[in-house]
């Protein structure tokens, strides 16, 4: 029985809430930012620099090879990058290996395909990620709704990018899941009763 | 309790196999070439040319209003075309006034939006729609891998065109569904599962 379940999803959608939950439901281990902690720990860098990186491409013209780290000579940045890449993909290896999980983001559907898991992509309309962001995030009442907008679709830019670079695949392209799922309605239980469908 | 499930699907990615188990496991009407035959009926107009106009957008200059004939003055395959799809939106909501029930293809999403309906949509990488091709239609046995692969991308194009022109929305745009199944695998069973807990 397949139970390694990966979660792409539009910032603001549910994602994380839906993989939580599932991760509840199954019973089993459920990775997001823990994932940044524990490479900050391996590469001795801080927690909002690792972030930082894996929130930004560094480059759209440089390839990234998955476990094969590459030097550039006189770029000791890229190269630090490039050793956070490898980190990330190797500790998303070692996680999948130990127990069944659900990963949030990292691109872990490209890092696992060899593991054939279940690829999920959560997305919805601009407007219920809106009201969503306003209800998780009180901190950011302060932003107009032009300024929230643009703070959602930055945010998508930077992960579909991001995901670009580390797997030459678009983000977003449902092709590239088993599944996608609009949350606009709101149904996230409904979401997570029909993944766990799909995964046994 | 919405039982109202609409299913657009790429050509060969089994969209009509899942929308015929779903019916039965739901015990729900199914209606999918039945809408040609009866739209036929009822403009006393042949099947087949029924089916040709509803698979050809006849233009994508003139924009067509659901529901309201208009007159192109001195085009009568123009009027008579508007007709049939007239015709087509009538049938569609008098059907799902009648029952539950699944409607595969035909625009079905956008012309029972008012009825808040579960929008599916179905695909399946290429090499995988040409093998259920291969397998399900035998007289199509002499067409060569690129002759199939192009018959597969044409009746994908003219269906994107078709739905494009009646709705304005893009046919295969995730965000117009709420949810959209990968086939691939050819996990048709599991998806059906997973698609009955959505709509309970």
């Amino acid at each position: 029985m397949r139970r390694i379940i990966t979660i792409g999803r539009e910032f603001g959608s549910g994602g994380r809430e839906v993989g939580k939950r599932l991760s509840d439901k199954l019973g089993i281990a459920y990775y997001d930012s823990e994932i940044i902690t524990e490479i900050a720990n391996r590469t001795e860098l801080a927690e909002g620099y690792v972030q930082h990186v894996m929130e930004n491409s560094p480059s759209n013209l440089i390839p990234i090879t998955i476990g094969r780290t590459f030097y550039m000579g006189a770029d000791p940045v890229m190269e630090m990058n490039n050793n956070i890449y490898r980190e990330q993909s190797l500790l998303i290896q070692e996680l999948a290996e130990k127990s069944d999980c659900v990963i949030v983001g990292r691109s872990a559907d490209y890092i696992l395909r060899d593991k054939n898991p279940l690829r999920v992509f959560v997305y919805a309309g601009l407007e219920s990620r809106m009201e969503r962001c306003r209800k998780r995030a009180p901190e950011q009442e302060h932003l107009s709704e032009k300024e929230l907008r643009r703070q959602i679709l930055d945010v998508d830019r930077r992960r579909g990018k991001y995901y670009q670079f580390f797997t030459g695949q678009t983000w977003s392209e449902p092709i590239n899941y088993d599944v996608c799922f609009n949350t606009s309605k709101g149904n996230i239980k409904e979401v997570v009763e029909a993944i766990v469908k799909l995964v046994k």
